[in-house]
């Protein structure tokens, strides 16, 4: 099967696999405590400080879940836009298990702004009002546009002002660095990023986050949090020895350009058919589409990709680390048919 | 390293392995939505009835969490030994997650009794009591002995008779069934118990294990309570290749006989030794001794073990699929000598 | 002092006192097994039914949080406005203490249609979306406006056409009945409401709310969220009196006639003024205006009300059954002053 | 009704009715900013140092939730003992509200002691242990004993020593003060303990509880914790002037005197009946008897008190404010009698 559909669709990336395989030999202590995990958080603090805390995780879920319930008590509020994951895909994993209110600010695809977040801090320390604590911001976004720096840098600066923090949802945090052509410290640690989920899993992973505490304050005793949040897996090492092949040699970089490279070629490819018309900026690994509702079906059926809003017809079709130029010659072919 | 301290200090079994590589190769539907988890699900309701309802999970302590969530209220309490792992091993994760109450039975090596159980039902529709409404068993226990058929038969029908529903943590099922000589069926259905925790990750997976609910009727909907529980692995896949490989050739079985055995030669070999005492019912992998103090630290520094209990100084030494019996020469070797 | 800032301002009324007074003597069975808590809970079933279950309750924030508690799992969302009581005023005891996401229909002067609530339903059975199981309403509304019997009909039909159930928040259930001419049964029963908060204390008493479960079934077992929920109250006879008197003689009706009635007074008084605007229409008892800025601070001196809307300067005025058409005159004669 | 159930059968002491008439006039400020309010904490204030918090609440199960929930984190657990009512009386409502798992230290008539304590401190800083961050004790206890003032110093010390936090429910502190011969300050502050559950209802009042932080530190922002408990009561005042009554001219200590004075009565005139066995140390307001089992169905028919053990036919009677020598005398006619 050659799909569009999610770069979790995606197998696992050879030299990770190669990794995982190399990782099993011997006993080794679990829950972390391995030479392997630790080398993979060694990879990590070079990326985003030596003061960082990082705890690894078996879900994207878990890892934005799991962060917001540490830094926020019952009664605060967390503020994202209404397309963020944490607000639509994950169940109301924030509502049930992190014990704490989701806020809508304003987004225009899927980017929310400190204009767009103004209006909700208001009514500060009456009780009859959950309190803001935290901006939660993806990058890059739901719907596949990427935060500028100084987009980045406007919102935190604005949460530290009044007092909130900020975590960055960075399921797909390497294409956005592809797209920025920054490093990850300049995308967060220069912006004043607070907290990050980092997503290994949708680069080439096969089961790999990350909570990376930027400021170590707020990471005080997470393993507690993690550990209670039935995420502490055993074997360890096997997601270390994920981490530490991913941010090895770039092979995080070059995953994130490739799929990027592959949305941007499939993009100029559709662009030319008139009845495609591209509904959101192509800047990561995503192309958001309205194509002619009688083709849907039958092009899912060949190359299996979600509608995104049923009401108007868009489409979304995602590129991943392995996908090829050869999938999107098909596809456009099979789309042009289908015409 | 060759370790003592858990089973889960082991790597993955290799017949393990080579699934989780085959399983590498193209695009395939996420979220367990593809045919090799399809096809591992099938293999578990070869086991546990045709009507079983079964969800991959990531962790354990998830498992047994999200289980407990689903099958209570906020106002009921779970039933179990002093010793379980969900009362003293998962960081509060029942009552914090699943919002629950643990009681406790008394329990003799580990196990309780519908004797122990009984004391505990009482004040029935007292409003300002948490209503016991599962009894949670461990087979094998966190102290290696086995419940017989008949003792788990009479809980469940004693649980039954009063109304509530019986789980079995089986993080460690394949070593009791080992034990038992008895078929998954015979040790779960044919006894009552209605959900079971099933566990891969300790019997030579990476990370794999299932909630099982025997009786399909309380398992519907857990779909969601995995998903906002923070457990729907994206590239489930490589879960469901884990499960295919351990449920394929009895690869299950011949794990938890050799750990199983391997225990036993550990004990035999140790009860010769006028100054080690065998505290426990050798009834699985795990060998439960009292050792002279003085040897400990030595000895953990060559093969890592668990002090179980600091006042009486009792030691736990787990034995795995990949232990060897040349690991138990040369651990008992080192044991002598520091004696 | 005179206020206009919230009906709760308001003392008890004399009636409701007596009651109190007379429910002292002698002891009495506590958490509501007392023969005087047995006959208000008797005039609540003339109402709403002899088969509805009524639980007496301290807050109103409880009864909405506990109710929605009961009737969801962790994995549902609330449907409703997004000025709902539940949604601003009570913060995020609903997310916390009842563990359900909130979401929003679009919402003219604080009343949600069917129309607003159609494009929240969609997605059923997608794990990754919260499931929609409840809408509910606030009658009358936080904006004074209230909900026809047939807007209300609307929508509890279009609910369990869709397997919903319908909550009616019924803080000021009274005053939106003496707006109808209805009787409770045609505000709620005829119309579909399954389940209800019942507002006392805004209407006259000191402190007594009720949760009423007009459908029975989905009341089972309440009496065990309530007392966990921290609201079963231990002398619940002298709630049990509040309830006997405001239900006999329809002092329920005077109390929120003459609230309205009053709301209407004022409503007439400030129409003529050219600088004073009123902004939502006047329903029940409250008057939402924009006046001159300048004079707010000083008129809040005098008679105490809320800055609605810091934004537009929009204010709200209360009236209770305790307001007199003296206060309004002064209210009012200030307020032409200060412009 | 002459009852010996529970101290919250009696109605409300006649000085306090009158606060509450004399609360009833003109609007006030609602959820306690009113000026009776203020008085009453203020009358705290003299007693618990002028840096303490004070929220007043409206019921036990809430004061002892949410402090306990304000306290921790979810990973924590709270030390008691196993009769505690935080454990066995509030439906599960620490685990479930306040998310915090319970574990018990053995105790002796309901009296936990440092010596008890000890055992259950280890594993500190392993992430799959609940680590212990409060030690709660009821003062008097469930089992009406009381506390020394040396022994609860002690147990402060200990848990200071180690890092922890000590909770006293103090639902029955004025009895155990008029046992002691001690001030509220001695029991409390010059002891250590950290936070006070302070109980007005079952001394008198018709419904006051109070959340007392003597150390102002950790009550900080739990205001928010109380609205979002669900137990921010808009006319407040009406709370406050039962504790400004209560506190006025030791009208405490004198309905204190009085409860424990009728039980000590009670205790000297079934002394000397030899089918009846006292089973505990009266210490306070309350008997705990053994009694023939034939008697108890009749001798409750006439006056109500509740069999506290089935198995061994152990009953609690129970003197209040109103008791009076006649009831005393009626009751053991009646008992001996029986006999």
């Amino acid at each position: 099967m050659r799909a569009f559909a999610s770069d979790n669709y995606a197998g696992v990336h050879p030299d990770i696999m190669e990794a995982i395989i190399n990782a099993n030999s011997d006993d080794m202590s679990s829950y972390g405590n391995d030479p392997i995990s630790e080398a993979a958080k060694n990879l990590f603090l070079e990326h985003f400080g030596k003061d960082a805390k990082v705890f690894f995780m078996g879900t994207g879920t878990a890892t934005n879940t799991l962060i917001l319930k540490h830094i926020t008590t019952s009664w605060n509020s967390v503020i994202c836009a209404d397309t963020a994951h944490i607000n639509v895909d994950e169940c109301g994993s924030v509502e049930a298990v992190a014990g704490v209110k989701i806020i809508h600010a304003e987004a225009v695809n899927g980017k929310i702004s400190v204009e767009s977040i103004k209006p909700l801090l208001f009514d500060e320390k009456d009780v009859h009002r959950s309190q803001p604590a935290v901006i939660s911001i993806t990058q890059n976004t739901e719907l596949g546009t990427v935060y500028t720096l100084a987009e980045t840098k406007a919102i935190c600066d604005y949460a530290h002002e009044k007092g909130l923090l900020v975590h960055m949802d960075g399921a797909r945090l390497a294409n956005a660095a592809a797209t920025l052509g920054a490093t990850f410290k300049e995308m967060t640690i220069d912006c004043g990023v607070d907290v990050l989920s980092f997503g290994g899993t949708k680069n080439g992973c096969m089961c790999a986050e990350a909570a990376v505490f930027i400021n170590p304050e707020i990471g005080k005793d997470f393993e507690f949090v993690r550990k209670q949040g039935m995420q502490l897996v055993s074997k360890m090492r096997y997601i270390g020895a994920q981490f530490k092949a991913l941010l090895t040699d770039e092979l995080w970089l070059k995953n994130a350009r490739r799929s990027n490279e592959l949305a941007a070629l499939l993009a100029q490819k559709v662009q030319g058919i008139s009845e495609v018309q591209i509904t959101r900026p192509v800047e990561a690994n995503a192309v958001f589409a309205i194509i002619p509702a009688h083709c849907i079906p039958q092009l899912q059926e060949k190359f299996p990709f979600y509608v995104w809003n049923e009401a108007t017809g868009e489409v979304r079709w995602m590129a991943s680390w392995s996908t090829t130029e050869e999938d999107i010659e098909n596809f456009v072919s099979a789309l042009k048919e289908l015409i």
